[in-house]
């Protein structure tokens, strides 16, 4: 790193240092992002073009010459040019032998190509080094210096020097480089901007997929019904009233359904009697977007509590309170405190109070930063106990505040039970069957086949 | 690491790479998780075995032979047998010399041993180089990929390139390596899987003893003591209202606990005339927990607020303001606005809301990604001003809240005192202290003596 | 690494490993801090000092030889004395010729001198490998062991081996050295402790000129209006109602001035035909304090909610209540509800709710480790998409709730509109260019200009 190669020198702004001259083959928007900011950063860049006259938009500082000429002004040479493009560089393999190649493309399609660009140029010119490098980064946010999503530069190479002089370069820039192997892992690196939440899709779509049955199921029984039986129009329900009873029905859903995933697995295993064959794929994906799930739970969970809180706002509630009073007042009695419904009223609060709160403790373990400094005792810990506690508070909050309809035939609109019942049945299922898991006699098998003991150890994969 | 001094080849899927050959001791549930992660991510395994007939549940492409024979086809050994069994390990020591044996073992408790369990492997096979790694990962989670806690693999060993080429291993797996150094650091990295939350554990006991006793006070002063002198059943105080007592109590008195060290330090050391002679243990260990007690503080101030905000949705709170209307209607008279109390309850409102501002910000400034983004001074403005504004704020907020009843002899039910008063005892004499401490004529000698002058040179340590 | 040169051998508790000796030069503040620290980890430390005789202060196990002794002891020596006395070490330059010197320097202020100090010390001793180094840690700190701020250790030199050792020592001493590249970075960080959230300062000072100024129209209006006109003292109007009224009205024009610039970015491309042309300064260092701006915006969004949600606790709110109650029983007439103020309350309610809760999310999402996390094109999802959407909302959630007084002349005080009036200029500008920025027939060659295609080629840089 310290002997430079080149003969042309870099004199960079206030210092007396020299960096290594980079070639930049292509002359298009990402070449001359990428040129404009090494110049900036003080290294010498010498552009291989085949035609030398486009220079006015290219960086002052910089040559322009022909890919062969420029090739052998530096040791690094940075392959801008669109894959299929590449197999003009053979006849370059003499100029190039020895050299260190930076593919920085990427493709319109996630495996696009059979092999990543990458190991393509690697098997084109087998005499280069080759490292995949830059392709997460955009052109665009390169010259504005607005980088916060892309300040990581995923580097990956098979020679780990040329992988070094490349992660040099990136640092210099002011960027981030994160060493991910060998070159086999191009092909993951170069899949990787072109993905939208892949994680997040399913949680997505069946968190959409409830909330539009439960919409409607509440629009039918809450406004329809009410509209149709009792000649009033609550149609502003749509605004609070109706989002409100979703929200939290689909919190404590999905909620459950991240501890559900576990439980199956714990009944599969004690079913096979061993842990070593492979539980289903749907319910290995299932497990995988755990995370995501409890993330959108929370959302929607914090959604009801804003909610919630805003109802003594609503001109809605200031008006059936104001009327409740008046009604009081007009038949000249004060009604005495009713004990009971003070205990509901507020033992039901508390509960959600302690669910959310615990909820949001599980929300922020989950931040990165925060899940990287606990060691794996600690997250288990957080996730699976105070997430089951979580669970529990949740449902008997859910219980406590509907529990006194449960029997009454009013509830039942269109013998329909109200959306909060519906809300009940996974979590209740979890939490029954998680109670029988721990009991001794279920839990000991369970423990030892999680420790490797089978039962039929012939039968195991 | 370009080299492959084995000679079987490993063909990764979808690639044309080589990888070297990794040796695996002990076919155990570790030893068989970590071949099938490593044979996924194209290295050819050799596991080393007492018999090589457990083969149904070792992964398939990998070979099993003896520990002589394995240890001979790889540069790599990992070491997944205990350390009780590490003699036996004696007798291989020439086919062992010059290797990269990888000590993945952890222990049953802290301080188990009196050397850490590399290090014993160390001495028992002085010729081999030893590296720690991947004890704090887990076997479960290798093979599920759910590694959200532990993607974080701490690695340390005496020679740099076998460390070097351990790292890439644990890159080439999807974790992350972190160097901690030499070989010295295998103790704290065998202990780290053992720990559960060590520094919470002091704020975590001292906020639930203090959660305890207010408990119990409020128990007595505002359920038994009106059940007992006004035959009134406020039982249900307990889910709400004594919880919304106890929470702001708590935060207040941890918040001030975080600001008490560093005024006793102050104290010390302006006594003492200088900073180089320690601090007593108990006040080295409080400093050390001060940020978790102010994020315990935190949580229970986010649940003051919670509790506070939920208030008008509770039956008890609309019949008490339905009582007092109505009873005005009766009376057929409206009290006008009392300007000293539109003051007092707005004033009060506005200290907490921007106490608890203040107080979210200096947690999120906690949070470890945020806090490797500022630099000391910032660190310090944050931590020490704004945490003092807030600690300021939220005492002024106590104190206008209650500071109308101080003198009403109503408030000392069995002459005992109300709990926000007991809460601003250790606030108020943090608050003073430091407001003597920054005074020109003590702040001038502290700064000296914290920049390394001395009253009396000769008594230093 | 493993070769230890010196003749002084260091046995820390507990092992039996061997760390090269580190020597020290000055023996200030730092310098003892550092040492003690670095003896506690395990190395020898020997002392470079004009007199030998301080050395009560000095940690004990440590040698006190003069300057020229000392480094012949080691091959690393840590510059713990101030750049105006560098020059001093010009007459050792023979023995310190091929030694790792590490500068740990700080100025007093940003950029005093012309070269960084470690490059000024590297022209000073040009046989030495200059390494900067530990300059981000605090004396204090260090001793104390509270090191949350500077775990991070920016580490720079052209050296990569000499760097290296500096590394590895950074890391046994606990703390995480970050590669900032060539000695080039040294003034860079060196600036950085000095700093005091330079980003922060433009978006701070906007916020608090807006406050100020909305502070006092609100008091214009809503107090000393309401005073000379109407004869009512709501001076506690300042404590809630009016911070409730500034909160918001900011929140929405600092959010709109996060889009401002894009929207004007492209406003300019367009006129001028091309891409390859800077943005004018002002819009440049508009658009780097963007993550700012947004995060001030979402402080004030969020005091906005925490005012609104307390409003049912306050005095005044519970007085108006009642009062309004009162005259409606004592007329003994109940008002039925009216459906468009319900529609109208609920519908300004919920797209305040979730316009805050998209708000939230992009807060989340621009916390470090989040956003490194995710690619570029999800940043750009969340926080293009996802932050029009949330303007979208809260605009319509200010023109919902102040749109029926437009029209109204009692809302016109002093011919002055209300300040949500003032709020909706911004965002209404922001929201219309935006739309109009998408018609295909604009958005089709502003496409094409960012994707590098230009009107008029020749007038391009």
């Amino acid at each position: 790193m310290n002997k430079n190669s080149s003969n042309i020198m870099a004199l960079a702004p206030h210092t007396s240092n020299k960096r290594e001259t980079v070639c930049i083959f292509g002359t298009g928007d990402f070449g001359r992002a990428l040129g404009h900011k090494m110049i900036q950063s003080g290294y010498p860049v010498v552009y291989g073009s085949r035609s030398t006259q486009i220079s006015n938009l290219i960086p002052k500082d910089a040559e322009v010459l022909s890919h062969a000429e420029a090739a052998q002004k530096a040791a690094i040479i940075i392959i801008a040019i669109q894959r299929q493009h590449y197999n003009f560089l053979t006849p370059l393999a003499e100029v190039l032998h020895g050299k260190v190649l930076v593919d920085i493309s990427n493709n319109l399609k996630l495996n696009q190509y059979p092999e990543s660009n990458a190991e393509y140029l690697a098997q084109l010119l087998p005499g280069t080094k080759v490292v995949k490098a830059f392709n997460t980064v955009s052109a665009w946010a390169l010259q504005s210096g607005t980088l916060d999503a892309s300040r990581q530069v995923f580097v990956c190479g098979d020679d780990v020097e040329a992988k070094q002089m490349v992660m040099n370069i990136v640092r210099a820039l002011g960027l981030t480089p994160l060493d991910k192997g060998s070159l086999l892992a191009a092909q993951e690196i170069e899949n990787y901007p072109l993905q939208l939440f892949p994680m997040w899709k399913f949680p997505i779509f069946l968190s959409l997929g409830l909330t539009t049955f439960f919409f409607f199921y509440c629009l039918a029984l809450d406004i329809i019904y009410t509209y149709i039986y009792e000649h009033r129009n609550f149609s502003f329900f749509i605004a609070i009233t109706i989002p409100n009873r979703i929200c939290p029905v689909i919190a404590l859903i999905l909620l459950a359904l991240v501890y559900l995933p576990g439980v199956l697995a714990a009944i599969i295993q004690l079913y096979r009697g061993t842990k070593y064959r492979r539980f289903p794929d749907w319910l290995d994906k299932w497990m995988l977007c755990r995370k995501q799930l409890g993330l959108i739970a929370l959302a929607f969970a914090s959604l009801h509590v804003l909610y919630t809180l805003v109802s003594p706002l609503r001109a809605f509630v200031s008006w059936r309170t104001g009327k409740g009073i008046i009604s009081q007042a007009l038949n000249n009695k004060t009604e005495p405190l009713n004990n009971t419904n003070a205990w509901l009223s507020d033992s039901y609060l508390a509960l959600g109070i302690l669910g959310y709160f615990l909820f949001v403790l599980l929300g922020i373990t989950s931040l990165p930063s925060v899940s990287n400094n606990v060691n794996w005792r600690e997250f288990r810990f957080v996730q699976s106990k105070l997430g089951y506690l979580a669970l529990i508070l949740c449902t008997a909050h859910t219980l406590v505040y509907g529990g006194k309809w449960f029997l009454s035939p009013s509830a039942y609109k269109w013998y329909l039970p109200n959306i909060y019942m519906l809300s009940l049945v996974v979590p209740c299922v979890v939490l029954v069957v998680k109670f029988v898991l721990i009991f001794p006699c279920v839990d000991k098998p369970l423990t030892q086949i999680r420790q490797g003991w089978e039962r039929n150890p012939k039968y195991s994969e």
